[in-house]
């Protein structure tokens, strides 16, 4: 199917191909898995290699040529080879002369040569148009056609025209291609694939190193000190109840650590007067990470539900609570119902379960096609005031859960308070902040000021 | 970054620079956002403004000129300024004669003024032509890269090449323009970024209703029942007992109501003998609003899931059943296993399960990315036959918990019947109109009906 | 709206239309539906009819012409006929000649007729450019804008530009065309409409037969086996009982089989030192379905949970702890914790938990949008690494919940083993051999087999 045969056949509609042709340097795993892709999408395709014998990987329909041979058919070629071997590209400079080639290479590191593996290409042959694309997709999901991960295409280049044919192309195969600016933005591209949930290390760290010590605290407190003080041994409770009493309290942290950058945000600007000063690099980073955080903390707090509805089931228990009504049958006494414990258990149990399914509601809409369906008005409603609905019921759940403790001398073990007291501490910070924050005499300065953009004329015109 | 170097580097490939000027009249924070995201692009842009002296808040690379200077550098020029202050504009007709003016303004309510902004624009320029853009973008997102809300953006003018040239724009920002036709489609898309969730507004407001009305039925049965015959207080009732009776009773009738406008419209279409004619206004909205109350009906099962599932839990039914168990062991008598009674319990209890899981399952495809995957024969199985079968099993579940009591006297307090009777009328009248609308001698004309655009020789051609 | 009169009306931009008309031949249902999306997308539209008076029916602001007359009018005309009545088409063929005919039908059946439609249209009309495309949007779905299901129009056909010009169209409606290639590939967009989840039959069949097997081995020996030898009627324990052990095995038993593959194919390239050759047929269709797999571990495993958490709410158990109670207190015995049971029983509650998490997890990530906005390495960690770990915490739970019973012989039944034993087979199995692989002496040389295409020079380049 050279362009050739197609001129000819042109007045024989069910077969004219006006497809240019695309040239493929290299017939490693990849050239090979594009080149199959692109003939199935009706591109003539030539590869340029060392050895000219069509091996049987080579995609039927393809033509093996020499490299000069191959980049003199196309207008556009692939460089399917490692970096390293870049340098035998030189000697065809002269051939390349004026030709788009597709960086599509990746590294085994992040950062791993101090330019990108575009940039050294276009160093290299300054007479050809060098375009980053494809390193995002995996040549097994081209050949097996289930690109479950991403159809996204990362594309970057310095020449407009190049770039634009490198873009039609990659619609053509499917796939959707994301102009990310200059050759210097293929330095993050070619980092792309090799990144391992970056936005998801500081919340995952943070939570580690807090369950870590809620932990250890808890180990203190349940199985340690009654140990020496009473030489019971307790520590099954390591594997259900510890760890329900950690989760909650990470979740409702995390919820309420969500919400300090906003509420810092709002102050700083309140202070400044304006909000054409950029915040802290910390808050800015911190406010990136919000969603982050607030998934790890809905992740909490589905453990600390499941964990909470498998007690009536463990052994622990059901001896605990048959040794107490056989007590009671021995001792030949019946407990009248306490109305008000009967209040407690179920108002805690209500706010638990109303907060959780807030929870949940918020994380579903952070999907990504679900954000994607709705406006920005929406947006801001559901995470702004739902989550704030929601932190201000999973408060509640926590204070009416633990309230008749606090005054309690026995539950301060070794001084030390309980847990959920500590768990309740930023949430309670933000909380009180926020109501000061939504009063009318700070409320309206603030608006004004977010929406400065609008009503000051030395901006907005 | 000019036209005019661009021109003599375009011999040096990897600085050659096609794109054309945009301008942007107006400084303010979404002009800037927009214009530091165009020059990221690969976009020269220039700023009219009326101050020309470049403040440290211009992105940089960008220059600023006055209006007029401005506008004669490019082809298109994005308006980013208020609509009350469009009226400046008029001096500069001859400027922008022939000039795409893209339109990017929000209004502060729906329907503020008698016609969109960009009529408005249109208007006080007839000369230019006006494409509407941008405006449900938000400039937050624009800076900060994260795009989690839409990348969508509805594109309308009655000018096809200005709008194709605006939507090839959009293209290259990495956003996904959306036609929605002539210019008269601008007020729809001015509105669109103030609505919020007007889909559900229905579904809301009606479960809202229901929700209060079923409270009040069962407080009145429940709390003030026994209060006034029995001077029981029971108030505690209120945070668990009375909400998983409301759950499950809402569900069960939001869910038939899904069903409900199905059945109404093939009684219709049976009647009436054909499927051209419209359905009245209500019928059609009613259908248009089936996914969204589903999704209500699933999240107040989930709640009742949730508020079953912690039943063991609650002080008040621990203290039940501990001193049930006292007196059983005080009285000496140990109760046979009841068959009927565990066989009853269980089949409830598996119904609900099964009928909960699959109602989850619906839940989950239609979720926007989970049914764009899907074609149309699957997800019409899935909502239909799916649908029906989850149906099926809830009203079955509720049938089996309450079917014991219908005919007991006692459970009819002040003459009323319990709450699950109630919620039983619509699913069962569904179900009912449902197994009729199936037999064959309906079934087949109304297949015939439906497919009539195949069949029937005066409309298939 | 003429090309003419928008042609004269150049200098008044506001009115200026410069699309090109689009014909449609064939008033019913989805041709009406089409032309009414088309010209509210700004273009002219023409229907070729039989009858030309214009009916309620058709869509304002559309002509209809006979079908010479409207084939004059456009260059593209989209054939909204049965495959039955194309053959009147051919007395059309001068007035065809190279315009570009979208063929848009389905049919009733899979393969109903030996060549596709569209081919058979491209027969018929030699001199025409058929183009296949839209037969997957639903005429419903056109009308009333709620494109629920699929926004995706596969698109086919052998001439390039053709192919082009009707993508642009599809694009201009809002909707996105995906190039299947050429007309060869219509038979398999004709189908696509009525598959029915292709990819789903296998792990459903599967897992259909493995439940009736698992069903009929726990009612032989929890049912009939009782009433065989004790002459007890449990017969209710069909409801939860018996389920809440056939689910978890199955689920165990899937999530086994999702990794089952994967090992054959790490020992199948270690057996024959090479990546390039291909599985046998039977090892890549599996692997193609192990998401699905997957899934449908997740919804017995989901079941199972709902099943264990409504453990103490059923009337049968209920009965049996008071009666426990009742006689321990009868007896006037008070059984001491049994310290190993605590731990035992919280222990396998807690690796239950945690893998049910992780399971979850593993099913959102399968979510398409959220797979789609991770990088291959990214998916690969949580699919591969976490899904480890799911099995490892799953096959944990079931050793921990069934360990003591293995050497217990009044557990064998009838000399069968209990039903959790033949669970752990095959996931012990996987996770004794992937044990195996990851030992350096084999996981090094698979690694290199598996980089073969980035080492191994011959293929490299």
């Amino acid at each position: 199917m050279t362009k050739n045969s197609s001129n000819t056949m042109a007045l024989a509609p069910s077969t004219a191909n006006k497809r240019e042709t695309i040239c493929i340097f290299g017939t490693g795993d990849f050239g090979r898995a594009l080149g199959q892709k692109l003939i199935q999408s009706g591109y003539p395709v030539v590869f340029g290699s060392r050895s000219t014998k069509t091996s049987s990987l080579i995609p039927r329909g393809a033509e093996v040529l020499s490299h000069a041979e191959a980049a003199q058919r196309a207008a556009i070629i692939i460089v399917a080879i490692q970096r390293q071997h870049y340098s035998f590209l030189t000697p065809l400079a002269e051939a390349l002369q004026g030709k788009v080639l597709v960086d599509i290479s990746n590294n085994l590191k992040l950062d791993q040569y101090p330019e990108s593996n575009a940039q050294h290409l276009a160093q290299l042959l300054p007479a050809a148009k060098v375009v980053k694309a494809f390193n995002t997709v995996s040549a097994w999901a081209l050949q097996s056609g289930t690109l479950d991960a991403s159809r996204q295409v990362f594309v970057c280049g310095d020449d407009m025209e190049a770039k634009q044919m490198v873009m039609d192309l990659v619609r053509a195969l499917g796939l959707t291609p994301l102009d990310q600016g200059s050759l210097l933005a293929a330095r993050e591209i070619e980092n792309y694939p090799l990144q391992l949930f970056p936005m998801w290390r500081f919340p995952i760290f943070l939570s580690l190193g807090l369950t870590i010590f809620f932990f250890l605290y808890c180990l203190a407190l349940d199985i340690i000190y009654p140990y020496v003080y009473q030489k019971k041994d307790l520590s099954f409770l390591i594997a259900i109840s510890i760890p329900n009493k950690v989760c909650p309290v990470l979740a409702l942290v995390l919820l309420g650590l969500v919400y300090v950058p906003g509420v810092l945000a709002a102050i700083l600007q309140l202070w400044r007067g304006t909000k054409y000063r950029r915040f802290p690099g910390w808050l800015d980073r911190w406010m990136l990470c919000r969603k982050q955080l607030g998934l790890v903390a809905l992740a909490f707090a589905s453990v600390h539900v499941l964990y909470t509805l498998v007690t009536p089931i463990r052994s622990y228990v059901k001896w605990r609570t048959s040794s107490q009504v056989v007590s009671q049958a021995l001792s030949n006494t019946t407990e009248p119902l306490n109305t008000t414990n009967a209040w407690l258990s179920d108002s805690y149990l209500a706010l638990g379960i109303l907060g959780f399914f807030l929870f949940v509601l918020l994380g579903i809409t952070s999907l990504p096609s679900v954000s994607n369906s709705v406006n920005w008005r929406e947006f801001r409603f559901v995470q702004s005031k739902l989550g704030y609905l929601t932190l201000v019921l999973c408060t509640a759940h926590t204070l009416v859960y633990g309230g008749k403790w606090f005054l309690v001398p026995s539950s301060y073990k070794w001084y030390l308070p309980p847990i959920y007291m500590l768990s309740l501490i930023i949430p309670c910070a933000v909380l009180v902040v926020k109501f000061v924050l939504i009063l009318p005499c700070l409320d309206k300065p603030l608006t004004q000021i977010r929406q400065g953009w609008e009503r000051n004329p030395q901006y907005s015109e």
